[in-house]
């Protein structure tokens, strides 16, 4: 039997319940088209979207904006050559492009989240699920070896740390996407104990200086910046596989993209 | 004759005229106080403030906040032992500190970019001067080797960059601190016709990946993010050269700070 388009985002919204405020709507395509393939991803970026089509998918779900900015602020871009391209791709091809972000956050727990603790193998050490940031307790290990681990696990060929590489580390609290900012994590050092943060991203000003003062003052304490695709990736692959599960008889793919950042 | 706290500050604010609403206020000690030695820095962390009372100064310039929050909200922090301590030693070394950041930005030219462009020994490749951004024409070379420059110029270890890194760049634009995300960086790309960006810090989603995308269709675009600090501590390097040119007999020192983020 035919599954529609809406028929998928029903099932995607309805654990949480329908949002009046959100960026996650439909944002090209038609609700009522019966869906051929599903691709789930970080950002549909032009090269995703193009694999997507080259697939047979005609559902892309996405976390990120397309263009850039994240409440799809495109006049200051109608006359650029980059978003008219990718326009005319989206438009030409009639690809549903679904972005899935507000509400994937508030599944209970974060599928973010989930799919990162998954990805990282700590599904077994956490201690405490919240909205924003989960708690876990993991292995001793110095902070140079955990970034070693992040980028080993998450394939990714670099990551930023500020404080105390040496030290010893156990309590982490790891924030997915741009989640690093001051407000969220320093209290997680002071309130929870934790040694050190894991994040995607956060302006550099708020944790990483909170981190630098707090060594200068003999404490141990860390943050790490995995990259904001980086920490957020994996729970879209995460979502591809629930949605294999619910809907067996659906091609579902994810689609990676590379870092988009080389450190130099 | 002695030269008390006010004046310096109505020396810095007065080619700009006094802004009625700017985080640029004196967060510590008393405007009355006659000015002992001054310390410029991009940050006051922990460690600079203790390096600037060790050297006799008693009022210090900061660019970004003391607390880790461009608007001082430090209503989180009072029971976090990193601010107390912090704290602590501002008040019983009753320094005095002023935040000098929307002032410098608001000079003509900006303060902080003429530190950073000098810094890079590109005065004379400048074509324009705008209030967030500079345009340059600088000799033709290639993304990677543009990052190297940088690298050694601003003695730091690394940088972050996106696309395609082999492309040879003549036309750079260049913006100093948060200035990175899509709605200031995205239209030189479009409508000056740069094909390098190099700036502060960003949102990850926004620049980078329109880059990423640019070059995906084939354009020749690149961005690199020096790191929010990195940008600016020349700026602030600049404006101790200028203070001491004014007060030549105050010393003024400049502090720096390591990079807070290695690249692991």
């Amino acid at each position: 039997m035919a599954i529609r388009i809406q028929e998928i985002l029903d099932h995607l919204i309805e654990p949480v319940g329908r949002l009046s405020v959100t960026v996650d709507t439909l944002k090209s395509g038609d609700p009522s088209t019966e869906v051929k393939g599903i691709a789930t991803t970080f950002m549909a970026t032009h090269h995703v979207i193009q694999t997507a089509i080259d697939r047979g998918v005609n559902l892309l779900i996405t976390h990120e904006g397309t263009f850039y900015h994240h409440h799809d602020q495109i006049e200051p871009l109608l006359s650029d050559s980059v978003y008219l391209a990718k326009q005319k791709l989206i438009e030409e091809s009639g690809i549903a492009i679904f972005r899935f972000h507000d509400y994937w956050h508030r599944y209970r727990p974060d599928g973010i989240m989930t799919g990162l603790i998954q990805a990282l193998d700590w599904t077994s050490y956490v201690t405490e699920n919240r909205p924003a940031a989960s708690l876990l307790r993991i292995p001793p290990m110095t902070v140079e070896e955990l970034a070693g681990y992040l980028k080993s696990k998450l394939g990714i060929s670099f990551v930023r740390a500020a404080g105390d590489l040496s030290m010893t580390c156990t309590r982490v609290g790891l924030l997915a996407g741009y989640r690093g900012g001051g407000g969220m994590a320093i209290p997680l050092f002071q309130k929870d104990g934790v040694d050190v943060i894991i994040a995607g991203e956060g302006p550099e000003w708020e944790t990483p200086e909170y981190v630098r003062d707090a060594v200068h003052q003999g404490r141990k304490r860390a943050f790490i910046a995995l990259g904001h695709a980086e920490s957020e990736e994996p729970g879209m692959k995460y979502l591809a596989e629930m949605l294999k599960a619910k809907f067996p008889d659906l091609p579902v793919h994810f689609i990676a993209e590379k870092q988009v950042f080389q450190s130099i």
